[in-house]
């Protein structure tokens, strides 16, 4: 055994990619479709599930324990199995626990592309086909929110948390350019309005970037879940009266909880009438944006300055897939390739972004991150929209909300579904036949949040969770 | 064609993976190890150049404009052919040009593993192999840093950037918690020190959090590209004297351009003096840690408050992998599991952290991270340590400085090597037999930069590029 690793050493990698270290990939590779099969296949737990301290115990000799010394091949390939075996089934059709789910074959190639190229993002000359991509896409994500020939700006982030981050930033840098070189003590104190029922990273935001979060100001919500406009005026009203400055409002397209849709016409009017920045938070919904059917759900997000979209969630591309989108793109500093997004962060590095290159350095756009090496989330959503067409990701879509239909009507009526969920939740994942989140939400107990963006989900799923929650919940 | 696609759409995700998809993905490897073997091949090139505006008119059929229809599989797999063609072979064994190379096949078939578990870092719910991992090697690369025991705290994140932005905001949260909530006014005028040789990073970071850049006060270097101790002193002097608060120091362990290693004993003992932060960078030099020869390069970085390490840099991970480790883990905060990147970063959002949980939720470690949603990083470094273990990678370091040294003599005698680097630069490029970066520093002109982490590259490959710089040259 040791003696297969010492050649293995030697050989990788290997000169013309050696036969033992291709035969190892391709053994994966039998693991992993083995993998991918069970998946589908409703008769698989979803999860076997173990506490900590019996994965840190080294259950059936799974040794998470890092050594000195090389395992061998053969060890690797068990490591690989076991990984997969006590891990979570997240593209198994009864897995309703989280905004990502499913399992696209196509994106997931893509995703195996992408590792093997192994590049970076930030320059053209690295990654000429990435970049390009990631440009036309953008382009094309700006179209679908509707603003004039796809104008504007955006960058892929690595999730919809730093997506909402930089939308706090580019705002500051609107307004507020002198911030970027003098830092916060230049500007008034500025006040951010956000949905009580809004994603936490806008919270988290406000930390990071020195605004605080007493100065991001929750806004009350309707009995949907969605914020109430007069709430939001009342409040800048009140803000400006004491001297702060509104600069800020997130609307938010689909809560993490209820799924809500903020009125996006209503803030814009708002925003507008006071001057400040409208970001859409569409991480979870904007989605809908590929749906004719179901879009007007976010009636007015043209309106916005910022939309933060991820393809990761309802559209079903693998993790991590999220987007910025910026409305304008305007010159805001000296550097060669202007924009909001160029002008709020790029520093200029000479050793990425020489003005001499021999080629047109306006694709050079790693300049415009907070990162310097960003991976390429890219490639694998452009695959999926080639395989799907636009299409395709509509119909993926309107078949979701046909489904969160159908539970709504089945359960409504339903006796019995006032329960403890945790309990239930918890047998459910000693079982592992099916997996779903639950929360409280304000004075509400704990209830469950059903997820669907399955694209593996049917009816009979959504009837398999009902009768499982009802069976769990009646042996309490 | 379009009929192969419609049956695709109906069977995919399939049941039990129909064959078509699962067809499709072998498929697909196929390419992939086709791509692989050749990327060892040094009769391939490493890139086929062509300009942004040949790549977007359509070169040889590869279009890379989205439509509304779907495209057939077979298509599908044509434009993977494509992407792998016009894309650039960071693999290869002359591919000099980042800081990030190589092709480590168990680490690529870590990361094939990872996109097919298709999981998130939030909570051990529903990744709890990989959030153990994750906190194994932490725990390991502490120990190796030389903090007691592997105590501490730390979080695997999207890349060394923000891996040195984490080390920025922690610092403020010891020194200023009530930033977090009250923003920056709640702070006197705090000030930064880090090289003038710094990764830009550091200035995107003071940008970002509301410091400001004009608040990141550089720090003057040697000859060698090291900072000046000295100088650091001087300047925290001058602060104070104007009512500043010295707050956080960055000492680099590697710069990007000059591979410098900053004096970190001297560094530590004025920031023990002052009470400031130190904070290591060792993105790109944290890797010589794994060698027992090389590692004193970085003596004193068991001193530091913080470390950023990139095991996607000098040992070869697949892009992304990048630590940010911290020294203490005190209880900062009321939360149920405190520490300080806690207690900076947490908000305690009640649909992801739900304290009452069935199993230990100590494990739950999303709400450290100023993301949400966080990409497993963890799995393919893991694998690469299982099958390399400690020693392995200390012999890939240790022959990455081996060459550095081959590579200095070499050309520190040669004639001619003062040229004008951006046309050999580009003259390379379209040739595609190698690829190198390079920039100006200060007041000295373009220069190569010559990268060294390859697994792959030999000291034949050193000779090669020396020879093709000046036969290149040559043509001038």
């Amino acid at each position: 055994m040791q003696m297969t690793f010492v050649i293995f050493l030697e050989l990788l990698p290997a000169k013309n990619g050696e036969e033992p270290t291709m035969q190892f990939l391709l053994e994966v590779v039998e693991i992993l479709t083995s993998y991918i099969r069970k998946t589908f296949d409703r008769s698989t737990k979803v999860l076997d599930f173990h506490h900590p301290h019996q994965l840190l115990e080294g259950i059936e000799g799974f040794n998470l324990e890092l050594s000195d010394q090389p395992e061998s091949l053969e060890q690797i390939l068990v490591d690989c199995r076991d990984t997969l075996k006590y891990g979570v089934r997240t593209g198994h059709p009864r897995f309703f626990n989280q905004l990502s789910t499913g399992l696209d074959i196509v994106g997931l190639a893509g995703e195996w592309l992408t590792s093997t190229a192994n590049t970076n993002m930030f320059t053209y000359e690295i990654a000429p086909v990435f970049v390009l991509m990631e440009q036309l896409t953008l382009k094309k994500m700006r179209e679908i929110v509707g603003w004039p020939d796809g104008e504007g700006d955006g960058i892929f982030s690595p999730g919809g948390a730093i997506s909402n981050m930089y939308s706090v930033m580019i705002a500051r840098y609107k307004f507020f350019p002198e911030v970027k070189t003098k830092g916060m003590a230049a500007a008034p104190r500025l006040v951010l309005f956000t949905s009580e029922h809004s994603h936490y990273s806008i919270k988290k935001a406000s930390a990071a970037l020195g605004f605080g979060t007493e100065n991001l100001i929750l806004l009350n919500t309707d009995e949907r879940g969605r914020v109430i406009p007069d709430d939001l005026e009342a409040k800048v009203i009140e803000a400006k009266r004491k001297g702060y400055v509104p600069l800020f409002v997130t609307a938010t397209a689909g809560t993490t909880v209820y799924g809500a849709f903020d009125p996006i016409n209503e803030i814009a009017d708002i925003c507008e009438k006071y001057n400040m920045w409208l970001h859409v938070d569409g991480a979870w919904g904007g989605g809908l944006l590929m749906s004719r059917k179901h879009r007007h759900k976010l009636n007015g997000v043209e309106r916005a300055n910022s939309v933060t979209w991820n393809p990761h969630k309802m559209m079903g591309v693998p993790l991590q897939c999220s987007a910025i989108l910026v409305r304008e793109r305007v010159s805001m500093c000296l550097f060669h390739f202007p924009g909001l997004l160029q002008g709020c962060n790029s520093m200029c590095a000479g050793y990425l972004f020489q003005p001499d290159k021999q080629y047109d350095v306006t694709y050079d756009t790693g300049d415009k991150a907070i990162q310097c090496g960003r991976h390429v989330d890219i490639f694998k959503f452009w695959l999926m929209w080639k395989a799907k067409g636009t299409v395709g990701f509509e119909q993926h879509i309107d078949k979701c909300l046909d489904l969160s239909a159908y539970l709504y009507n089945k359960i409504k009526n339903r006796e019995g579904f006032k329960m403890v969920a945790p309990k239930i939740k918890a047998m459910m994942m000693e079982s592992g036949t099916t997996m779903v989140g639950y929360q409280p939400q304000g004075d509400k107990v704990n209830f469950f949040r059903m997820v669907i963006s399955n694209p593996a989900a049917t009816r009979s799923d959504i009837d398999f969770l009902v009768e499982e929650i009802e069976r769990l919940g009646h042996d309490l």
